[in-house]
């Protein structure tokens, strides 16, 4: 990325420093497209993962609705990108359906499909949820819609680089992906559009990336996002299992422990993820609590803090507000090591104890 | 940047790292405010300029639109980001009017006040046009618009860290600027809102940027951006002394050639804005002769290049198709010296010759 930091050429000018800023961007491109099995024409560069899923939430729908087509349906656990885009609509005059999840987070198909209607315009579900992780069948999801011919969006933005993802195998008409859910730069995101998918833009002016996200490009951030995305096609195995080690010897660990248990799915999650209902104890304590030792864990989901709402995407799961209010989630990631999650195991033991017998809620 | 790069905090986490990116947005957001004369809440980080421009033009639309208020004004010498807006607002059932300009691209207050109706749910004008350079009368045409209460957007992204700018004595509702345009990373911008200004968003999603751009901020682009309007505020009247000497001797050394003529306004210009008409040579011929010899100028804008279409900047201020083809725009920079001028002033006499002699256009 240094060098593009540097020069900020402008792809789209005609000059050597315009060219070469082109040409590092459609090598990006070219990676990011092999890390979800597409052509690189079908990648869309957009300024990070909540663009890239309003493009294509509300892109779609202004494509595909018409004034007797004005029904869409999402999950009730998508990431809040794609939620509020949806809300958008329907506070636009358009009619909402939310699929309701089983316990475990799960969409099931044949629901989706028996609210599928001849007027559907979208229908949008996240590939695996950012809080508990629960990964969807959404080969299956997106066969639905495909053989309804009603346009189907995933994003995908907590499954790329952790799962295998090859749109030619998920009949997607559109996939959101984010770069620094990859380890690439923040402010840079992507959103795949198979080719002879019709989008309205959201975002107008010089006609950049086919005229579906105008603005000079952030050649560095592109860059940065291309080498992520290589890597993570190239380590993608070698990651997963690594990641699902750690997160197993996590989950045997805390949920020996009494009053804690696993949010989400048992198998079909994603391999980071751990997500724990710890019964007695505020999430934000517990957050400060394991911040001052050093270890940083999630209360709700980063993106949508700073409120004091029960997450959305447990509610839906049946979980109740106070249950919603004792959530943590626990991440890993490459670098994270066995050792890492021994000491964490430890001081999460600790933390409990204490702060449970700091708890009016906690019969000690 | 760099530590940024590296550590990629989410700001919107409880943690330490979390906190660490918040308080650094939080630094560079008293920068860019600094450069414009606002105050730090006043500034919502976008995706860049064009985003910034859309968030303008649709949100305050959107925000004062009502069902008998759907009258919108734009000048026909807006930049792509506001132009586009404002055309799909057309598209969407909105009544646009396009300020015509003078020969020398200004915009006449006069005329703004004569077109502004009871019904305009907005105006926008650009500050300093990205292509001829023309700086508007900004203050008067706010002023005309505060005085019928009717939302003024300008679009500062030229004139940001080139000229002061100060929003206490200028009385816009929004003004949107861009972080590579001071010398800042790319895809990064901010938009002004004045405190009590309503806005809708464009993008939705966890709430970031108090609900008006949602995602995770870029946190390097953005310390980048704070870093760079810091430096561009610190240095504005050496920078601005600087260019226009440049500026005022590449003016006088290429008007001298036969056949090339200054484009835009003698006066109200850019710093660093040098727009001619060279007759008898195409403009694309001229960037890639120029660019083989190590220089850099423009033909059109670079944020529509691509198409080979006649500049609408050009045709709004009279001239026609074949001057448009054969218009190039120099602009220098702080990095620029008095030397290099005068080499581009010789580089730039022979390309002329050569040209026109294998042009079927002139008469040699």
């Amino acid at each position: 990325m240094l060098p593009h930091l540097g020069s900020r050429g402008n792809p789209s000018s005609l000059h050597a420093a315009g060219a070469a800023a082109h040409e590092a961007i459609e090598e990006a491109r070219e990676s990011v497209a092999a890390l979800i099995g597409a052509a690189s024409g079908e990648i869309v560069f957009t300024g990070g993962g909540t663009e890239a899923d309003n493009l294509a939430v509300l892109g779609l729908t202004l494509a595909h609705a018409t004034e007797e087509k004005r029904h869409v349906v999402v999950s009730a656990v998508e990431h809040a990108a794609v939620r509020e885009a949806a809300l958008h609509l329907e506070t636009s005059g358009y009619e909402l359906d939310v699929l309701d999840v089983d316990e475990t987070g799960l969409v099931n198909p044949e629901e989706l499909a028996a609210t599928l209607r001849e007027d559907t315009a979208l229908a949008a579900i996240v590939w695996a949820n950012n809080e508990v992780g629960t990964v969807q069948p959404v080969k299956e999801l997106a066969e639905v819609c495909a053989e309804r011919g009603v346009p189907f969006h995933t994003d995908a933005v907590q499954a790329a680089g952790r799962l295998p993802i090859d749109v030619g195998d998920v009949a997607a008409s559109t996939l959101a992906i984010s770069s620094h859910k990859v380890y690439g730069p923040q402010g840079v995101g992507a959103l795949y559009v198979r080719d002879g998918v019709e989008l309205e833009p959201v975002v107008f002016g010089g006609g950049q990336e086919k005229g579906l996200r105008s603005g000079t490009q952030d050649v560095a951030g592109i860059v940065g996002f291309g080498e992520a995305a290589r890597l993570a096609k190239e380590e993608l195995a070698e990651r997963r299992e690594h990641e699902e080690r750690l997160r197993d010897a996590l989950i045997s660990g805390t949920t020996g422990i009494p009053g804690v248990r696993l949010n989400g799915h048992p198998d079909e999650r994603l391999p980071n993820n751990v997500h724990l209902f710890v019964e007695g104890v505020e999430a934000e304590s517990l957050v400060l609590f394991l911040d001052a030792q050093g270890y940083e864990v999630g209360s709700g989901s980063a993106c949508s803090s700073g409120g004091h709402k029960a997450s959305p995407v447990l509610l839906a799961m049946g979980q109740g507000e106070r249950e919603a209010f004792s959530a943590v989630r626990i991440t890993v990631g490459k670098e994270n090591t066995q050792r890492e999650i021994e000491g964490f195991l430890q001081t999460f033991k600790g933390a409990i104890e204490q702060l449970r017998q700091l708890s009016p809620l906690y019969a000690n």
